[in-house]
């Protein structure tokens, strides 16, 4: 499969994301359809020229004309969907996703597809707080990264492919990693990140803070709104690796804490330079 | 001393703060003058008009006529500023400041102004991870907060002409905290936030990180662009408040731990509906 300004492109859970995706992939020509929960999502989307067609169905006739698959949905309902819906998959179909874990999910999915359709995971590293088709907005995925995640079992056609497509989405850099990869990087660089989101804003209830605050705070909490449905589900297929990392950034804070502890400021100081030396690498490139 | 639009303004330390508090000041006609150490830095602000006046010197009649004076300074040399040249402070002149911790310093600085001067303190939350006067910018107040701290020594008309300068600055929230309250509070809102960036940001040496991060990495690590001069300064004088935040947001997250160990979902997504509700407060009003 190699895609074309013809390629007949099916997104199936128009959600953030997938709405985001199919903002990009029509506002260029392509033609897109839909397959998602709420017929809302579906009228809100052809009205703004996301979709060329939509349903609430999964209708065979649909799924087995579909060149390129793009699945946004959590973990375990893409799950069902392929297991009660696969089948109508043809072979030569290039299946792909924006699922935040992969090895829990990855080869399941390729398991049960059928013979000759060909599944390429991959995580685009954007989103908002917010949710839903209505804050569809394809401008995140401008400065971007974008990470292809392949198995052993993946073709490289496939996954050239599914690097043109973070292309043709605005995505800034694209990488390969394995599934594994993948995991331990968004254990520390998403999950985590999360975490400490989470337990910032819960570990102190003093009434009134919001008239004190700076931005700090407002940066580091930002993601503490947080879909609970599906970051738990998130959090729980990645446990191991992202337990691994909460431990080493708590015995980081702790080494911190021990110069404050022991007034020893030399080390404070070395700790802050290596931060900000190395913070700088991760300016966005827009 | 009453602040009118003929008030002989002086900011003694022309950074980002001080350099963006002349600009917010300038812009609506009032005339700063400011006393800074380096010759560069008043040449910048007196060509974006920034000032009127300035000079490397600590000239006794330019202090001993100024009716406002606004310190930006470090701590220590804050203090060691006033141990040299407060005796120049004219009786009746209103002294404030920005500076972020407030108990360690200020009861020294009232103890040590000549008699009929007030020093009341202040402390903008608002700051940008660059610094310098060629830096400044006023519209980082927009939105932001502003907090008084007087102490007991300090008079009902103090109190009010600062928060009135806070207000011409165009901050959105003025409040007012005992510098005790104040400490506690920011330990938490700003001081704990830092530790967290700087922790995070040096906990994983994995080289290529850049290339797979979305934004929430970023966010959080924002302020791991420290100054570590200023920042261990202030942290060693807030210590014990910083120690107490760091072992609760600690234990917070050994809680978020343990949901993941004991694969205690229903708990996991009970902080985190309670953050995002909490979050939402915090959001800036502009």
């Amino acid at each position: 499969m190699t895609i074309t300004e013809n390629t007949k492109i099916l997104i199936v859970g128009l959600g953030l994301i997938g709405g985001s995706y199919a903002m990009a992939l029509s506002r260029q020509g392509y033609k897109v359809s839909a397959i998602t929960l709420e017929e809302s999502s579906i009228k809100y989307a052809l009205e703004k020229d996301l979709i060329v067609y939509g349903t609430t169905t999964p209708e065979p006739e649909l799924i087995a004309q579909s060149e390129l698959i793009i699945f946004s949905l959590y973990p375990h309902v893409f799950k069902q969907w392929i297991k009660d819906y696969g089948r109508y998959i043809s072979p030569g179909t290039l299946v792909t996703d924006v699922t935040g874990v992969k090895s829990g999910i990855v080869y399941d999915i390729q398991a049960m597809l059928p013979k000759g359709a060909e599944f390429i995971p991959a995580h685009p590293m954007a989103g908002r707080e917010v949710y839903g088709v209505e804050n569809s907005d394809d401008s995140i995925f401008r400065g971007a990264n974008y990470i292809v995640t392949p198995t052993a079992a993946n073709t490289p056609q496939a996954i050239e492919e599914c690097k043109k497509l973070g292309a043709i989405l605005g995505f800034a850099a694209i990488s390969v990693l394995s599934p594994e990869q993948h995991d331990d990087m968004i254990a520390f660089l998403s999950q985590l990140t999360h975490c400490i989101a989470v337990a910032l804003m819960t570990c102190n209830d003093t009434e009134g803070m919001e008239f004190y605050t700076g931005d700090s705070f407002r940066d580091l909490t930002r993601i503490a709104r947080i879909n609970d449905d599906m970051w738990s589900e998130l959090f729980m297929l990645n446990r191991d690796a992202l337990l691994r990392h909460m431990t080493a950034f708590e015995n980081e804070l702790d080494k911190l804490r021990k110069t404050l502890l022991t007034s020893d400021r030399d080390e404070m100081r070395r700790m802050m330079r290596k931060s900000t030396q190395r913070r700088a690498l991760f300016d966005k490139k827009i």
